[in-house]
């Protein structure tokens, strides 16, 4: 018997710890004032994945995109991940 | 007299639009199979930008950060932003 799978969408956030450097942050902060943006503080960057998976739950989704982030996704010295949606894709 | 203003911190999701060649992603979900993550079948991958402003409400602090994304931020022939969280920093 085979377990009938989902097809999820699994979106994840990738930032740049606290405290570490965000060059590219500082880079756009400036350029932000440089065009006027007089409000801007502060300018973090990361990255946005979306990753489309079949799996048998929600939950299995979750946790197979945790362990994506931990191999492959995301650098535990300097970035941290989070899980931020998942949809049925 | 002067307004009094409010630090903002607003999430935005720049992606790839759809239809557009996303190597970076394809690359990506190729690294997944060859650690196993059979049930992947698609990634994207953007940016998540988080920029902290003042401004004198939610509302200035999304028009303002949508400006951003036009002029700056996002390249709107290849990718698609959308505002993904506006909270009090």
């Amino acid at each position: 018997m085979t377990r009938a799978l989902t097809r999820y969408r699994v979106a994840v956030h990738i930032l740049p710890r606290r405290g570490v450097l965000d060059p590219q942050g500082h880079a756009v902060a400036d350029a932000l004032h440089t065009l006027g943006f007089d409000g801007v503080r502060d300018v973090h960057i990361g990255r946005h994945i979306v990753v489309d998976a079949d799996a048998a739950s929600s939950e299995d989704a979750r946790a197979s995109v945790r362990a994506m982030c931990e191999r492959l996704l995301a650098n535990p010295v300097i970035e941290d991940f989070e899980i931020a949606a998942i949809t049925h894709a």
